[in-house]
């Protein structure tokens, strides 16, 4: 399983709340990247899963809850969570987070 | 090992040749990010590697040889390599790259 390049445009927005979507980008079956796209004021509750996530900041401002204190980051500021590490966002200001995981998300493909 | 969060502007870039320089961003074991910084015309060699690589356009305009094929890539492009893949890219515009890899470079560390 593996899209070995693909072009920002040809990759669909998938909605998955009134102030977020996500683009599944260039995968296999050992890394996964994608684009969060949020409005101001969108959530990324705070959640867990078993795979290593690295998130970098492309555009806007963003606060993550790490370790229950908050951090603000803006553009190319990049954060690495645990595999089961409890993390969150709160967008502040219009942006995307690309977010890369290992291994791949096959949830997401579902 | 592991550098949790880190702002862009307190990630040292590393020249590695007159075009193109290195900044390390997030990581842990299993993962690691960093941007790499070209100016045009500036080269990464084709090479390999046993690390699985993302690679996300952030800016500018890349040309990568894929299985001996040139594609062009621009913002919000990415990229996948398999583990050993030959890879390499010529810059066509100033730009920054984001690379992740599978599992963190300890050589980039030395």
């Amino acid at each position: 399983m593996s899209v070995s390049m693909i072009h920002n445009e040809d990759a669909p927005l998938h909605k998955l709340d009134e102030l977020s979507g996500r683009k599944i980008l260039a995968y296999n079956k050992d890394i996964m990247m994608v684009e969060v796209h949020f409005k101001t004021n969108g959530r990324g509750a705070v959640h867990t899963h078993p795979h290593v996530q690295c998130t970098y900041v492309r555009s806007g401002l963003f606060e993550f809850t790490v370790d229950n204190k908050p951090v603000i980051v803006g553009p190319g500021d990049s954060l690495v969570f645990e595999s089961n590490q409890p993390h969150g966002t709160l967008c502040l200001e219009e942006g995307i987070l690309v977010d890369v995981f290992t291994p791949m998300r096959e949830d997401f493909l579902k």
